[in-house]
């Protein structure tokens, strides 16, 4: 039922053909049967997505979604929540860990305000930040739900909506990240209701709280819990009621990608629950995308164990922004570049097997 | 003694004052206390090897050394050897996995024939193959060591002048690669050697031998080893009895890097075996190696334990000529920019912990 409330979103079925055409030309390539391993895994997923005769993936884009929460006032991190309207600003100047990664692999950034408390409106007027802010924040989940019903469904069609934009614009691959403190504690709630997991077992310390800050954070999420009442067989009550507004933007940006046939890459904890709502909205999801890295938080191997996805990377990292994005893109980009650049045993006249 | 016996080659010392700058601005940088996790521990020995204020590592490549085996005679693998030689023609042509993960990553290619069977001279002369030939092959390391003394160290000398030169060159970060039908037998054969673990227990597959072939594999690598008694304690030795030309050139080609302060990624089994013997020369060459990827094959896991190293990937990929450095080089390069290019909190204005 949830899925048609959202307006006009559609996932598509995976281009089955299209996979079958990278596996054939995979076993005639120019090395040891599948001697690129999970690699080719990658490539062949790519031309599962976008048809095997659109696997160059061109222009490649990170959009940071950015939100506060209002359970910061619970003291569930190590930071206040006026860094969030900060580090903004940091991504706007291009001064952030995201913007050197992103240069780096030379992926394009977009910053979208979908839920920022402070006044971000000559960062819009310069046009280095897209306004798509729901709300100024969303409310403690511990005294009430994050946000209304309509509230996330609107996250949720705003980031659509810019993955449609971004496809018209010419970007052929989309990672997520992400910017909001507090917003780990809302991510693991999601995960706990979606995987069933104890909220105990799958928290983390997000950006660094001590034992007792974790331990308040376990309760704060339990409690939020309890309150709202929330439900893997609603999604979008999930999403308003322990949720976040950039969660669900990132729900929207991946479900809006999968439309376009556009692979999405999520980084870390907070992606991961915004594709976990993705998910739980319409499992088919888990083929249009990959996951960039194994982060710290353990909630997110829970959902990503509960998705069917394996992350490309596994480096420790715990940052968000999307900078897991920026390493992993490039080799997933690899694994389709492989499969149709890599001469075939028979176009370089090289001999087979004995 | 075995170093005194390579002219000149000299391991410096690792650039402690160049890392401990470094872990201070990691401390500063915009973001949680090491949220980058193992990416800032890559660029933090790129700091150690290059100094603080060389961390740049502008123009890569991958050198891609190729030898050939006796003891492919004792059907060690599934390919042919002539196949050594027909590769080595695909590197030149650039229709390969290394060319097709190189041109993608903006990493430059050069193939060195340090001992290959057959005639490849039109390459030399058209300036597409470095020509540092030891050998036509070397011998069955099952009925004789697999080359002279004077040969072991001629490759390992070889592989040195060649990293001098690149340096010259202006190539600021070194991949190693490999090929050579049936290397994979004298890698696990150095690897045995080195850590002491039973054939049986590390030998794989390499290209893809059956149950059968690798059942005879183990059992050429124990009569190789049998045979001619190399020993850990003398590495030039252990790699004229069991080795081979091109990993001979890859342990040169390390030692000459670190010569020159440049970071060397190593591959593969093979190129792990080459750094093995570079470390049984002088352990302290392991501060100079990063290691690309965990390969399939066992025996590069026990090398890389050895000598202390933690692979940068772990695809499931065994097919060597450098390709996990094609993928790796872009990460480790990125660990050394978002310490120099990362804002830190003061820089960008933005507040810290609570």
């Amino acid at each position: 039922m949830n899925m048609q409330e959202l307006t006009g979103i559609q996932v598509p079925v995976i281009d089955e053909a299209g996979m079958t055409r990278a596996s054939e030309r995979i076993d005639h390539l120019l090395m040891p049967r599948h001697a690129l391993g999970k690699l080719l895994d990658l490539g062949r997923k790519v031309a599962g997505i976008t048809g095997y005769d659109r696997m160059d993936l061109g222009r490649k884009m990170v959009v940071v979604m950015a939100g506060d929460h209002g359970v910061t006032e619970e003291g569930v991190s190590a930071y206040p929540s006026e860094v969030t309207a900060q580090m903004v600003r940091g991504f706007a100047a291009g001064v952030a860990g995201i913007n050197v990664l992103c240069r780096h692999s030379r992926i394009d950034v977009r910053v979208v305000d979908m839920g920022v408390k402070g006044d971000l409106s000559d960062l819009v007027a310069k046009g280095v930040l897209v306004d798509a802010k729901v709300g100024p924040g969303t409310r403690n989940m511990r005294r009430a739900a994050a946000m209304t019903r309509t509230e996330a469904i609107s996250c949720i069609e705003r980031g659509a909506g810019i993955a449609r934009g971004l496809a018209q614009e010419g970007v052929r691959m989309l990672g997520t990240g992400d910017m909001g403190i507090g917003n780990t504690t809302p991510s693991t709630a999601i995960a706990s209701v979606a995987t069933g997991a104890p909220v105990a077992e799958i928290a983390g310390r997000g950006t660094g709280v001590d034992d007792d800050g974790l331990k308040r954070k376990i309760r704060v999420i339990e409690d939020s819990i309890s309150l709202n009442r929330p439900s893997r067989s609603d999604p979008i009550g999930l999403l308003a009621g322990v949720g976040g507004f950039e969660i669900g933007g990132i729900a929207g940006l991946i479900l809006g990608a999968a439309e376009s046939r556009i692979p999405a890459v999520i980084d870390g904890v907070i992606s991961t629950a915004g594709a976990m709502i993705a998910w739980l909205l319409e499992p088919r999801i888990a083929d249009f995308i990959f996951a960039a890295h194994r982060s710290v938080e353990k909630a997110q191997s829970s959902m990503l164990a509960l998705m069917g996805l394996e992350p490309v990377l596994d480096l420790g990292m715990r940052l968000g922004e999307g900078t897991g994005c920026a390493l992993a893109m490039p080799i997933i980009e690899a694994g389709a570049k492989v499969i149709r650049q890599m001469a075939t045993f028979e176009e370089a006249g090289v001999s087979g097997e004995a």
